[in-house]
């Protein structure tokens, strides 16, 4: 294979944007060369908008099943991530998925084996993992360097939404058509990061507030408080509401402490660790002597690009994958846990019992109303995704 | 009465400061007459260290009802806190009392009634008050000139010890001889300033852990979510493990944000409320525009001897309290709903139950194990209570 033929499923907001950037000939190694959307408007945008000589389809399973691609983007509404990423390996196609993976962990993990067992490149769009500082956060805890996590906190709150977003299609921000709301659309980045550089938590209590600030259905609200298998604890704050948000990730290590806002990471590094201190410090009050460092990175932030050039070079070369498909289940695992925990009111513990929050979903999808006046606008999204 | 004088009890580390600052001659129209302390060490002390012609009494009750004193300031051990308070009322005397106002709020609420009843002066040892940044961020959200809070969030994690520190008393950090850990001996100043800036919360989870990062009965570790009438949520997080901790005291208000972090106060203010533009905006992204601002403060920051001059002013000239006695109940009343939310592993509503809460105490109390290798040593404080 000179070139991956590529093709893409669902031209909402993410698709239409991937689709561009890969006709522009953005992505080497990367081909455009067929549509699905179910939606004849946006199917009119494409014919008019996108290079001639690609093939439009009305149907995803006639475009997994045309021969005219090697891979697909996924990027449908939530739901239809596994069903066509599974369709899609079972036709012998590569396969990416947008964030999330999917509404339930029961659902993904069927997706997960069936990758597996399918031997093709299958990866999910965390193009936040791209982030320079995000990627300096995660080698300095995982170098181990400042030894154990002893706290996180992320007040991730700038995912300011109006009511006119959420009005701008009749699946957002409904049980039945997006199974939730901040956390499934906005977080899935940060719940992935947060996973990504610190691991996975043991239990989670959660208090997710639904339409608290929009006319939705669906969560705008979450403070959640996480514990690790370590012992060490976290906070986790979001919300559509908040502007300016704040975007500040903080870790604190025996080592010291990082500190990621305003596109910038601080590093307070102990000149001796904090375990230590507190065992061998003899006087009453008195702390570590530590330096503060501006973190240097390498500068590089390329995004959604960045995986969509990974995604080719994986298929093309086998080159490492930024974000592995099968990942994409443990920032989920954790949505659904705050989720269940919320529901539930009570802590919940980790590995999340999949079937409880199955059948706790499945009640909500029963209470769900499809909204009837929307505006039905395809919204530009640039600047929207940021750093 | 043309001088205050004045009766410190309990001259360990504060006391000592307090009687130090009066002794010379610092606070106008304040005199220091009597010292009592139950230990010979710090009479021993007093005696050398400070003016002669101040009485010694080793027995509170010998030097308030000595007829030296007009007013007494209570520095002992928290739970000697309202009995010895409402011993000064009975006997005539002014009375500022040492945060927390006590240990559980029944006792609380007590003294208060019999300071009420008795038409003495009142206050409390909440020398934050007087900080510029504190009392800016009050004045701004009293005017009322943002809007409604939204959301709370105070990372209030440097409030570093070592397990010397724990050490240094047979009373510290017990149940019995302290009645909590980072709660009522280092938060009461931040628990009392979130109230007084943000009002109270009307329900309370919190997660505190007892002897996590120190070998102490109490708690040392504590993550809470707080909910208030008017529907904000809240997060307080505090720790005496982190090093180099974190200050950053954040509001969100319907008009904009306000970041307190780094002795410093930025103001984000919105052009047009939230509530307005979530309901009026017509595209799909986009957020009311703001303007950045470096709040300006007086500069002043007198802390303990502002609320000593305050105290002496009030008695002499009526003068307004920085902070009355009775206000002592509303930050204790939420560390009693912390920990009491996390013995039971659920949310409590405010108003708290207060005997639900005694009850529990007295559990604690009754488990509790007084140490008997400690060091005794009077810790010096400088530069521990900072901003």
């Amino acid at each position: 294979m000179e070139k991956v033929r590529m093709g893409v499923i669902g031209i909402g907001n993410m698709g239409s944007a991937h689709a561009k950037s890969i006709a522009d000939g953005i992505i080497s190694g990367m081909v455009l060369s067929a549509i699905a959307d179910i939606s004849p408007e946006r199917l009119e945008w494409a014919s008019q908008n996108l290079p001639k000589g690609i093939a439009l389809f009305n149907d995803a399973d006639n475009l997994i099943k045309s021969g005219l691609v090697d891979a697909i983007i996924v990027s449908t509404p939530h739901y239809y991530h596994p069903p066509l990423a599974i369709k899609g390996f079972e036709n012998g196609l590569h396969v990416l998925i947008e964030k999330p993976a999917g509404v339930y962990t029961m659902q993904v993990r069927q997706m997960n084996e069936i990758a597996k067992k399918s031997g093709k490149v299958f990866a999910m769009m965390f193009n936040q993992r791209t982030n320079c500082i995000f990627r300096k956060m995660k080698e300095i805890v995982s170098s181990g360097e400042l030894g154990r996590i002893k706290r996180t906190n992320w007040i991730i709150t700038d995912w300011y939404r109006s009511q006119s977003y959420y009005d701008s299609g009749s699946w957002r921000a409904t049980w039945a058509g997006e199974g939730g709301g901040v956390l499934l659309n906005q977080c899935p980045h940060n719940l992935d990061l947060w996973q990504w550089i610190c691991g996975m938590p043991s239990k989670i209590q959660a208090f997710c507030h639904e339409g608290k600030w929009h006319d939705i259905e669906v969560e705008d609200d979450v403070t959640a408080y996480a514990e690790y298998p370590n012992g060490a604890t976290g906070v986790f704050v979001t919300s559509t509401a908040d502007t300016p948000g704040t975007n500040r990730f903080e870790i604190m290590l025996d080592g010291g402490k990082l500190v990621c806002e305003n596109n910038k990471l601080m590093l307070y590094k102990l000149e001796m660790r904090e375990r230590e201190f507190n065992a061998t410090y003899k006087k009453g009050f008195g702390q570590p002597e530590f330096e503060k460092i501006d973190v240097e990175t390498d500068g590089e932030n390329p995004q959604h690009n960045g995986v969509l050039q990974n995604f080719a070079d994986a298929i093309l070369f086998d080159k490492p994958l930024i974000a592995s498909g099968c990942e994409g289940i443990h920032g989920l695992s954790i949505s659904n846990a705050m989720h269940l925990s919320s529901w539930l009111g009570r802590a919940v513990e980790m590995p999340l019992n999949e079937e409880l929050f199955f059948n706790e979903l499945t009640k909500k999808i029963a209470s769900s109303k499809r909204k009837n006046v929307v505006s039905g606008e395809v919204l530009n999204i640039e600047g929207t995704f940021g750093s």
